[in-house]
């Protein structure tokens, strides 16, 4: 052991919202911290809208994860509070909800089967008519169909997150490394990392994975410890000028197409997201674009006014299961924290309170229980038996 | 005079296709010239899709125009030649011809007029079924309603004509100053340049003001000297992974809206583009750039699952009678080389032509004759009478 049973040495690779999140709150529960990554916040972060929206995405038969969600998203206002305060540096979290829109009679029906899921699990929603939502969100189309309020799902800007957290953890005492990083095994044990092709270990008492897409790719372990993840391509635009156009998130189908409008207090417009299963292909696609802008175009006509600012492509870590990879490995002294696909700036406080409870040996939130990863290592097993 | 007779000192202003044309003849000419841009080819000319298209473009009333760009795009393949012995840059020259396609029945129409129009002047276009079109050109939408093919409008790769242009100008002795420069008067005629707030003048027997939409609002000269000029706005995207996909240049109509298609040898394909009179906003839009996939992918369907590797926004100079504004004005030793809104391309070996031969006191060729700037200062005077 490198640090003292109060002050145990951990290793994070990988410097996303979840590693970055991870790093600074295991500094601040006392913990001697290095993060490691090669371009920290470059990754899905980057490109996140950073809705918080756990009821909005809610899907039949995802219980766990809407568990999950739902005490991630109650505690992001405390988190963020916590985060500013440390950073000095505001994260535009936004609570004035969400706004879901049917665009045609068909996209209306799918609303509808949402709104009586969500009536269901006894969350909050309320179905408005088109003029009601039009007096909510001047901007939308007049053809409109119908709506759903979504109060309690709210946003944060995902780029000044990762400036607030990077600020925070090294305020906190993380060390943060701006290169690559493999685990050392031991005696069947993580030791360690230390950057490919150098022999120096960093020595950790605990090391903890949080590369995303990369995760189930790391070098010299074995293959039953790593969660499988797939990347889930998504390209995702960045409008400019909108000030004022929306007041909230807007979340749409448009001829069964989904979209989302996720408006920032500098005026710019978030504009969302395909959902490629096409590996690592990391093109920003004509196809794409197009889609994204007429769906965009077709819930607010005004779109086609604003400036396109970017569009870009990123992969996001799914599993199997569509549940986060949170928790101990089998692998002595190595934790994993990823497969958060569509959520991880929602999860990256629960992740991050599972990631010190397990450092420092206590329990673990009980939302996070169904996110340790030897779920995946006990279907290796059988899939290899 | 700071040059011999035999040896004229002439000043360019503006460094685009036109300025490095008339740079490059005019030392190949033996004269001693001096360029000025701040940023060469960083225009108009960076976003232009090099179509030498005079049939393709020919339109009701613009006769003048037509012959301007005839003689023009007969020059240019010598034109072309020589400048890739004198520079050892391809410039990409493309000599498939041109495939002009309406996409729905009133696109169809519309084709047919052009078609009459093309045989009226007695210019090469055969109208050609949908099964024709597409077997010339198998990317084509099956949607497509009718085609017309113009076997003499042809391309060049409008970015290595600028580095070619750039390098064959150099090599010829011209001095390439990266700064802005405005004219010097004295005695009612200008002597040279220099750079704004400097002092010192680069004394030369002739300028030339090739600077595009900048050109009519060069400070230091009598209203009445330099031609009004207008910017007219246009938005153009560069795909990427095209190579193969089309063999020619596709020009479409799709429910009314233009688009074209100019394929480039590495595999680029440039979609172009809007025309809008909305002064100088350098904005991409999102509204631009769904129009031009909308209606490009309505064409080639493929574009979709192309990389969309730019989406550039530049301004166009256009005059109010659509003509060019080339050759000496009204002030001694003042020429001009602008006004070439959608041509400039086009236009750049006649315009270069017309000024060596002005230069050099020489006649100028016919095509030219209606270009010269002269006639707008008539209109001034009349409207301020």
């Amino acid at each position: 052991m490198s640090g003292s049973p109060a002050r145990p040495a951990v290793a994070v690779v990988g410097g996303g919202v979840i590693g970055l999140s991870c790093a600074w709150q295991l500094a601040e529960s006392g913990c001697q911290v290095e993060l490691f990554d090669p371009a920290p916040g470059q990754g899905a972060s980057h490109a996140a809208a950073g809705m918080l929206a756990p009821v909005s995405e809610a899907t039949y038969g995802e219980e766990a994860l809407l568990a999950a969600g739902l005490a991630s998203a109650q505690a992001w206002p405390r988190f963020a509070a916590h985060l500013i305060e440390a950073s000095g540096i505001d994260v535009g979290l936004r609570q004035e909800g969400s706004l879901l829109v049917g665009h045609d009679p068909d996209d209306a029906q799918q609303l509808r089967r949402l709104g009586a899921l969500l009536e269901r699990h006894g969350l909050e929603a309320e179905p408005l008519t088109a003029r009601q939502a039009r007096s909510l969100e001047p901007a939308l189309s007049p053809r409109t169909a119908s709506a759903l309020s979504v109060p309690g799902d709210h946003s944060v800007d995902n780029r000044r997150l990762v400036t607030a957290l990077t600020v925070a953890a090294e305020r906190a005492g993380t060390r943060l490394h701006r290169g690559p990083a493999q685990p050392v095994m031991q005696g069947g044990a993580v030791v360690g990392v230390r950057h490919p092709g150098a022999s120096a270990v960093h020595r950790a008492d605990l090391v903890v994975l949080a590369a995303g897409v990369a995760t189930s790719s790391v070098a010299g372990l074995p293959a039953h410890a790593l969660p499988p993840v797939r990347p889930v391509k998504g390209q995702i635009l960045r409008l400019r000028g909108a000030a004022g156009l929306l007041s909230r998130t807007v979340r749409a189908l448009v001829s069964g197409v989904p979209v989302y409008l996720v408006p920032r207090a500098d005026g710019e417009l978030v504009v969302g997201a395909t959902t490629e299963d096409v590996g690592l292909d990391r093109r920003v696609t004509a196809g794409a674009v197009l889609e994204l802008l007429r769906a965009a175009a077709a819930v607010v006509p005004e779109v086609g006014e604003l400036e396109l600012g970017e569009a870009l492509a990123r992969f996001r870590p799914a599993t199997p299961d569509n549940l986060p990879a949170v928790g101990l490995t089998d692998v002595p002294a190595l934790a994993v924290a990823t497969g958060h696909h569509r959520g991880g700036v929602l999860l990256a406080p629960l992740t991050a309170q599972a990631v010190v409870s397990l450092a420092l040996g206590r329990p673990a939130p009980a939302a996070a229980g169904p996110l340790s990863p030897t779920r995946f290592a006990a279907a290796v097993e059988r899939s290899a038996s």
